[in-house]
């Protein structure tokens, strides 16, 4: 993977438990076009506050990272850690404050330990000669398993260009926004407004479309820098060039957002959720989110139980329209009900069978219209339980 | 516990594993006065449909009631099912049909077994001679652990009478309404209209103030029954009476709720969540119950982690107005956090002293106006996990 004037970085601040890097950051040798999107949680950390209104300026030239610890519920000395955090690293690089956006995951409630923050900069800035995207993966991880990255090559305009993205989920993962954390970078040139509008449409239909256990988080940033340096003239809207770059834009967060379910708190299922029939595209979401969140669906999942009478009492509260006489459901192609009752034959063993497999389709039939709407979700698991019931020790 | 005029009846059908009682029933010698409140799901069992349409009449006489099948998504043939078993009820007490109200909670999209049902009838018409509420009680519990049962006596014009109920619950609670069954005698005479103003109240002062998983079922039911066999004369509207009547009714209402919650499915703490400050009653409600229903919450309690970031984050994402500067938090009564940050001192050791009770207070203030809310939940165990992973088998 070759992405053009970007460099990395990332170091043992002490954050976290000895031995996990927690400290990273990702720096563009030259302004990049940026664009970012925040949770919508109404209690925000004290980085996304402070990257919330500088993203405004369409433009980031760095953004540095650290896990262990969310900066939320911090106060005032929250922001001035965060501010802090952004002012060492500007004077480091030499680039304005502005351009500099700050994130971070871990606990919430706990305040920042600057000084080790200031003490580990140093060789922050040091390692960005040899770093790699992937330290940056590995450095953002919380109760994450697995790094997760993607990168796909485009084109434009003859000359060949990279989007590459990680990000770090796990737990706390719906909407809006799906992720924790997700840092997408492109050495192509694109359009502010281009990459902008391309950015959100991605994001909706793969963040947004991710749930593993219906709460929402406090710090949740999807940001995409593009910086140009692949030399390609600039993507503007309406041009097959857009057209590609979206395309692979949409399947580098799809890939994440999918990487994330995979890696869902104690998750042991990948399960697509597919609403078909619905009155509208919005009440076909809505009934396919109240199955992906339901706890009785998803420890269903977990059991390897077809009790598939749970799914159509979760679309039956969801708030879409249902008429109960009209419902169908499948696991993979195993028709289980339809016209609201049991399938009947041998569906109870085949649904079984697909409910044994690590990942599957559920779709759901209103049998009303055409809206639709797929999201994705994990199982609810022992080990979930265990993941969260004591996170903080 | 002595009411006037009722029967009681309960037997094995086998619709449940044997050894089991699953179907009972509740007489009255003469018709009462009844209202009903039933779920909001779109989806709803054929029982549901039945009593829905009876109950507008404003009186019932028996109430025939089966555990172990939910009798829904059952289409056609469970309508026919839950037809013939009050028919059968009906023909063999002599009463209307119209004054059978019926009633099943177990296991959806499985079809009834009617003919056990038909041949185990007898045997629960002969079983009125001796049977007791606590033996219904005890017939309508599916993951239940204990029955539950409460009662209170009041007074009307010099004459006693009692008001008693019996509830089952355990899983998929959650308002609108929060309980899935539960049924509220009276040998008291009160008129209808406020039967039925003082029994809405007292329902959501109380089974709507609930939560366990946050799924709704497809049956929920709660039924009162006052056939006036005390003979006081008949209690109305404001009057001294009928404030007592429905403090009385609110006590045995919130007694069932929260026996629900503690027999909640694998609950190991009773959690009372209570927000104020708010800007409104209903947005109270709001941040409370996306307090009680958070996974990430929940989990917390039963690791008996004082993470109330996780409080604070529930509430942000609730869609409740929040200013996060503004918000306080006490385990118990000791302060947590205040201005939306840690209060610091002691209380990490002391909300985790507070965390290890099997019952405690989550006090949240908004510190924006005076509305109010509580509601009350449980924790998330690995117990939750276990019980819904395999309950059909």
């Amino acid at each position: 993977m070759d992405i053009k004037g970007f460099q990395f970085s990332a170091v043992e601040a002490a954050i976290k438990k000895p031995g996990r890097k927690d400290l990273a950051l990702i720096y563009s040798e030259v302004p990049a076009q940026a664009c970012a999107m925040f949770t919508v949680n109404a209690v925000k950390a004290a980085p996304v506050l402070l990257s919330m209104e500088r993203i405004t300026n369409g433009s980031a030239q760095a953004l540095v990272v650290n896990s262990g610890n969310a900066n939320a519920c911090t106060g005032e000395a929250g922001m001035e850690a965060a501010r802090g955090t952004s002012r060492l690293v500007s004077e480091g690089l030499g680039v304005a404050d502005e351009l500099v956006q700050v994130s971070s995951t871990g606990v919430i409630g706990v305040q920042m330990p600057f000084e080790r923050i200031r003490a580990a900069v140093p060789a922050l800035l040091e390692g960005l000669s040899s770093g790699t995207l992937d330290d940056v993966a590995q450095a953002i991880m919380t109760t994450d398993t697995f790094p997760k990255m993607e990168a796909r090559g485009g084109e434009a305009g003859g000359i060949s260009y990279t989007v590459a993205g990680i990000a770090k989920g796990a737990g706390m993962i719906m909407p809006n926004m799906a992720t924790m954390l997700a840092f997408i970078i492109s050495d192509a040139a694109v359009e502010n407004s281009t990459l902008d509008e391309t950015f959100r449409r991605a994001v909706n239909a793969s963040f947004n479309a991710i749930t593993v256990d219906g709460d929402m988080s406090t710090n949740d940033t999807c940001l995409v820098m593009a910086n140009g340096a692949a030399g390609n003239p600039a993507i503007s809207a309406g041009t097959p060039e857009s057209a590609q770059f979206e395309a692979i834009l949409g399947e580098v967060l799809l890939s994440l957002a999918k990487q994330i379910v995979r890696d869902g708190e104690g998750a042991t299922k990948f399960v697509e959720i597919r609403v078909t029939g619905a009155r509208s595209d919005a009440d076909a979401r809505t009934a396919a989110m109240a199955i992906a969140n339901s706890s009785l669906v998803k420890t269903a999942f977990f059991g390897q139980d077809a009790n598939w009478g749970r799914i159509f009492a979760a679309v039956g509260y969801s708030g879409a329209e249902v008429d109960q006489r009209r419902l169908s459901l499948r696991f993979d192609d195993v028709l289980m009900a339809e016209h609201g009752i049991f399938a009947g034959g041998d569906a109870e063993a085949l649904g079984t069978q697909v409910l044994r497999k690590k990942e599957f389709t559920v779709t759901v039939d209103l049998g009303l219209s055409s809206g639709k709407a797929t999201v994705y979700t994990s199982d609810l698991s022992h080990e979930y339980v265990s993941i969260n019931a004591d996170y903080r020790t």
